[in-house]
């Protein structure tokens, strides 16, 4: 079974390959839970199940122009670990449609039986 | 009441002053709860209280040479922000005393009422 760390180093490796849908399928477990700094785009802050997750994943690939991403990480503590994700976007619709920015965000996972469980986004909210 | 935000923007800024000691004093509950990745140089990894926390930052400070350091974030989410700390230090005393190396780790606060009532440091141990 692997550890945080373990499955830290992976998720990192994937992500920085772009294969975060890969990540999703192999490091989640089926009663993943995710968690947003906050509601937006009319998805709700916290959302449940592989299905959803999997849906929220290609709906931000979908919608935003990815030039570059960076993964720094993973941090570990027991059975979390911590990643910083930076990704400079253009989101294609929505009120920042066409304006490219930096994301910047730090992400804690929660492991259990060698799987992700649960991931928490921490970003500002605009402003 | 400080938000989550407004008190990681001021430990932030504090940490990058190189004055750590003054945010334990003004930014931290009496009842501070602070949590290591591991027990190390012979200290618990769960310790309480504003003494003892302030005890071990000490510690730190007397038994490392820092040459630099550099804070990012913070990364808000609800009562909790993430901040990432890299320090470029060298121990004075121990099994690496006198061997320079670079302290990559993420650190997850809990807020309530304006102050920190958690810090939780996630990095590798070793190996």
């Amino acid at each position: 079974m692997s550890s945080a760390m373990e499955v830290g180093k992976k998720l990192v490796e994937l992500c920085r390959a772009g294969k975060s849908s890969e990540a999703i399928k192999t490091l989640y477990s089926p009663n993943i839970v995710s968690i947003e700094a906050g509601s937006t785009h009319g998805m709700p802050a916290r959302m449940e199940g592989l299905a959803a997750i999997q849906g929220k994943n290609e709906w931000w690939y979908n919608n935003h122009e990815v030039h570059s991403g960076k993964a720094d990480g993973p941090w570990p503590n027991g059975d979390r670990f911590v990643v910083r994700f930076t990704y400079d976007v253009t989101p294609k619709a929505g009120p920042m449609a066409g304006k490219r920015f930096t994301m910047d965000e730090a992400a804690l996972y929660t492991v259990k039986d060698g799987k992700i469980v649960q991931e928490e986004f921490f970003y500002h909210m605009g402003g």
